[in-house]
């Protein structure tokens, strides 16, 4: 379970509240880059985990810490917004500085939904969706959603850096940049814990490879058909060499059909497709005569 | 652009099609582990990648390879829906087939919607959310991000592989989970032709790290605070040795605040929060009167 | 504005209330092809209606109508849910019904969300969409995006029409089938009355077509390289002959690009890319070195 | 910030696996009444509180404690997962035991995407929704949508509670609906302390009533037109009586317009309506004359 | 069934055009707070009504009347929009008065998909989500639905109300803001009717509190762990005195785990989770090794 | 399966990039008119084909072609976004040119999400949606999907078009405005195969009218009560003559209702509605004592 304490985890200083700073923080709470995303993610990982203690020992420490970064930044967006009513007064026309601020680019719903406070979506104004919320059951899996998630992150964050003046803004910025350092390593290290890419990969490990098709397995396929420029795909390490997985040799081979024509069958009647579906595109009565002998037919045959 | 011809990149055959396992194999199309993501995730890192061309050519020889896969499954999908409407005649009760079949696990909506075909939804009718595509402009953490799509996406085959005694289904996801392994190695090589762990990360390796607070850079937090029982998250890679980077040594810290109690100011008057918000909870005429000596004054002041 | 009465449209009777079924109707109310849609649909068109004021009038009446369909709809939802937490005990397993009903098809926040009675959902209870009521201004347009949701919508009736045999669910799809027939006649008497096919495309019929690319206009394009199996798609009616819209005729042409290979520059520094996509791919401290020089240079000339 | 430790906050356990209930457990996780939704709703209305602090500690109190429901909730869930892949062979036709499950109600990404264990979703596999987390910047709105978070709450955790059989389910269920009867009685307490019904409404408080239309603040409408059937609206409190907020009474009147027949202006030629939008409904080469001229004046005066 | 005239019920004029004003009351018509929610809301309530007949007549009645809230507000937005493409041209640089209005706020969408027309989304163009339309099926918690609707939905449209300096805007939103006064109160009647907060609570007072568990149905769980600043939420009406509802007395107590730690079981083999999960962390040969023991075990066992 | 060369299917040259444009053209790649959306429909409707084969070679043919489109418009954004980040410098204040662009209506996530790049979303930045990929599996009403999506698609073109100066912009608008042309009289082209209006409608054509109540099947329904003003919906070609599909004549008729008033059930006491529910109003102690005979009693004959 859990517990609070009233301070955060890192100073969050605002010096010069912008409202349209406010709205980019937005993505790092929000959006799918953000920190509502891995905390929930690292916390579902850890509630659903199965296999070593240690896992999920880890998995609650660091989904835990998720939440104070998602109240650091929230306590920023607030406070980039204090006087966003006034704050615009001078540099925008007219003798409505609320509708200066929205003018400017700054979120309307900062205003109008939340009252000058962060709210649980992107940059945008597009909620957070829990779908991005990954917890495979696979362990190995699991660590590169979280690279991945730090990664995205690590790099909006460095965009938001240099989006930003403000030296409270910048100082924040720079722990969480720090933060998500320290979690692309620390992902990276259990996978080097699981045996690193010769064991690891391909995930799942425990599937059989025998049971995959070979032929397939370790093959570039280049779809790129034009005689006269064919790429450059073919001077890649993927295409030579061994396997990252140690497993195998890449090759380079071009795509070709392996595969038949489909085939469906005809539409269900009950489906209600248009006759001339069912009558190989014979229209109108002649169709109609066409379909009342199918009909029939089937009806007995049922 | 691009092409196509009429045949499948692998054959598709469906022995005895079952509604239910056409169900599941919309995961494996539209969604979060699928087709569709892959395939436009590729495309759209091709279409806007900056750097090395070969990439940008190796991109699109594998989001091109994805259209294909979601062909193969989409044809699957159609064929395991063939006779749907009568083929759990005899198991289910009742004189309806098409409800029995809806009782008994199929997609109401592949009846009622697409006419026994595939939809771009997921195995529960979610559709398809384009918030999925990521592609960041940083090669190394989209390289990430897809080693992640394709180890959740291979772990999805093996267990739709399980989930199935169908010879010709089974045919097919050894061939997907073929292509699954090929692309976990591909991505993989990327990261390797980048330089590596050491040279990769921190992910941008563009931002100076002179610029991020060192102190929080390489230490494991650990917000656990239960005296009788620490845990185990101090045992792992992560909370000693040399960081996976190879830029500084792991350590382990107990979480503790850095930051201070965030304040807010007061709520800005056009915002209209209850006047007691304003009066620090001062309620009825009493908190009137104050708000009306406190706006005058706002109001001579701004 | 609007006015209601106590009475239903048209008569709902549900004979055999089933859960199921229940579920099944929910894509009539909240799926895409559903009455949410085609009522806020036009009734949107309507309120945003810019030309002849018949338009709006008309839009206002059938826009107003469909709400009593949705009425009629969340009626026979809630009828069929009548005892849904008993109805199924005889016929599954377990000593809880409620659990049985589940088991068997019914969607579970009928009982768990709702307490027995319609929601805003379709039938997988994915929630109704904003983004599926279209009013684009162009009232051609805006008339095939009409048809088109009656088509789907009267599709969708008849297939819930055959799966269920309880003769009041029977009665009142009749009547909502017949309603559609009318309604897509309606829809395309505008287009008559707009001129018919040679007036209204293409649409916007505002758009001076001299400001097309005309060599492109009429021409069906096949990506098909196939040379062994081109396909039967120069067969058609949209491969030769007049066009429909009257303007010129049609052809078939193999898809060949007419553009250039794409080049996009290089990466913003600010962006963060990995400093091996501003080195050509250069890793390591090598790779750092030009980033310093490039970076100076940037620096100077900015 | 935030602290764990690594016990539940409450004893979960399940005495028989049951993947259907782990469905619909799924509903009070990442459903709209879930407590997902309560957790950051409550979290964001603290991070974002302006007035009196002990608002904001007493938010942050409630939401850091919905963190370990959604802990015990998750359990739960991967608690009747447990052998789901088992658990129903004898009961189910076929070989296949995962499709027997799946058949039966469960969620098929139970097993296909997260490997028995929870998810961010509800009870149908729609992704929790960060447009769900209310927080207004007035404190006493914020107040009643978390009395109706813990509200709609609890009679999903009753519904919950009548599911199923299971004692130990029913055990932790009993300490939820306890911690939602709480909760209900704490937000009720700060309306309370806030100076009850008749100080806080019309919420907000702090717009001066002057300002809104008087004659329709306290008048029920009814739009119901039946001559024959009026309906029982004017019977309730709503329609006579000194008004709940104390400042007028009651009426009940008959809807009627007050405003006017709606005139827009015609299409903005740079918008593309169909011409004939802006003939006034006169076709073809007529209405393109008309038009002609309409462009050219307009581009003379522009 | 329902009914329309052409008037509205409200006058609604706009002095003075403004395309950002128009994107900023599409909160109003779209959003979580705006009109279209509570229409469907109180529409779904009444039609799957079950208790005492006035309630479903009185949710029928207000129901309808919202249509002609949203009505009057897309109405205002088209209004607003009227002559969007001209009207900034000397205040933006440029030639392109289109490409002004949306660097100034407007929200392209009005341009580019309704032509200058309002549209079933919020002030960021987030489409309107059927989620959002509350009906419990109990008649306590739904009224707190309402209020809460209503609450933040005023909340809205005084900040609207404070956004604008147009007259007519303004008049429009007085009756709006008037319309929500009357249903704060008329929810609030409903629930006095029902006996007021000791009679309603806790919802759904049909639950045998004797079921709960007692211990924690009235305690205040601080999670606060900070020794040095407890905060405040011991001093609250939350924390001491009689319930609200009458049933008990309010007790302030600090958190404190009554669960176990939780354990869940092994992976399942056919769920694929990594072997390393399923052999205790020991990786590489030695784990296969026992995976495969493990295995034969399993296979023989089943 | 699909192929792909590296050249574009048109040329595309931006001379003046414009990020507000880039913005503006997201519309065209991932909103509800976009390519993407067009691109799966028309794949998926070849995929899901049953009938005539030339359709799904014909729809192979297409939905192949609009991968370009995306590519095309994909380029063009990021051309657009060139130089992103010092273009506005000048322009606009501060010291801050990113958030100049963000001020200026860019999309904040084409700088910190995407890196100067395009995304599957809209130019709101609301993510694409499976849902809007329609295939029914009856062609009819597929081509009708289709008719509407190519002309809001052609609309959205043409106001794109209006929208810049740019001649490289406005030669590739010309380019895809055509294809448009093509694809509306393509689909229509289907439809005359299909036997035109009085054949194809109504849809489904393979429904016996005889089953519809065609009572209400050719009437036109008009809601509006006014008696001053009944509107010009009369007036129309809908409401007399012969109707469209050649079937029956239109006639004209006031809104009446046909249905009873609705009566559902009780609640039932598993659902946990309030007490008063059950017990027609009564509150308090005895609707308690009514509730406890009443369960008695359904206990006794359960």
């Amino acid at each position: 379970m859990f517990y609070h304490d009233k301070k955060l985890q890192y100073k969050v200083r605002v010096d010069k509240p912008n409202p349209q700073f406010a709205r980019m923080l937005q993505q790092a709470i929000g959006g799918i880059e953000g920190e509502i995303r891995v905390c929930l993610q690292y916390l579902f990982q850890a509630w659903g985990s199965r296999g070593p203690e240690k896992y999920r020992d880890m998995l609650l420490d660091t989904g835990t810490e998720e939440i104070a970064h998602i109240e650091m930044l929230a306590t920023a967006v607030a406070l980039n917004l204090e006087g966003a009513t006034n704050d615009l007064k001078d540099k925008l026309v007219g003798e409505n500085p609320l509708l200066g601020a929205v003018m400017g680019g700054m979120d309307p719903r900062h205003f109008l939904s939340s009252g000058l406070a962060a709210m649980a979506v992107d940059s945008n104004g597009v909620p957070f969706n829990g779908s991005w919320v990954v917890g495979s059951g696979n362990i190995a899996a699991d660590m590169y959603a979280n690279v991945m998630a730090e990664s995205t992150g690590r790099v909006l964050a460095t965009r938001l850096y240099e989006s930003t003046d403000d030296a409270g803004m910048k100082d924040m910025l720079s722990f969480l940049i720090a933060r998500d350092t320290m979690h692309q390593n620390q992902w990276l290290a259990v996978l080097e814990e699981l045996g690193g890419l010769k064991n690891v990969h391909p995930i799942p490990n425990s599937f059989p490879q025998s049971k995959e098709n070979s032929e397939f397995a370790y093959s570039f396929i280049s779809t790129n058909i034009d005689p006269t420029d064919k790429g450059l795909s073919d001077t890649g390490r993927w295409a030579m060499g061994t396997s990252i997985d140690g497993k195998s040799n890449f090759s380079f081979v071009k795509a070709a059909p392996h595969g038949q024509e489909p085939k469906l069958g005809a539409p269900d009647p009950k489906g209600h497709a248009q006759t001339e579906q069912m009558t190989g595109g014979i229209v109108g009565e002649a169709a109609a005569g066409i379909k009342t002998v199918v009909d029939k037919v089937r009806d007995k045959l049922s």
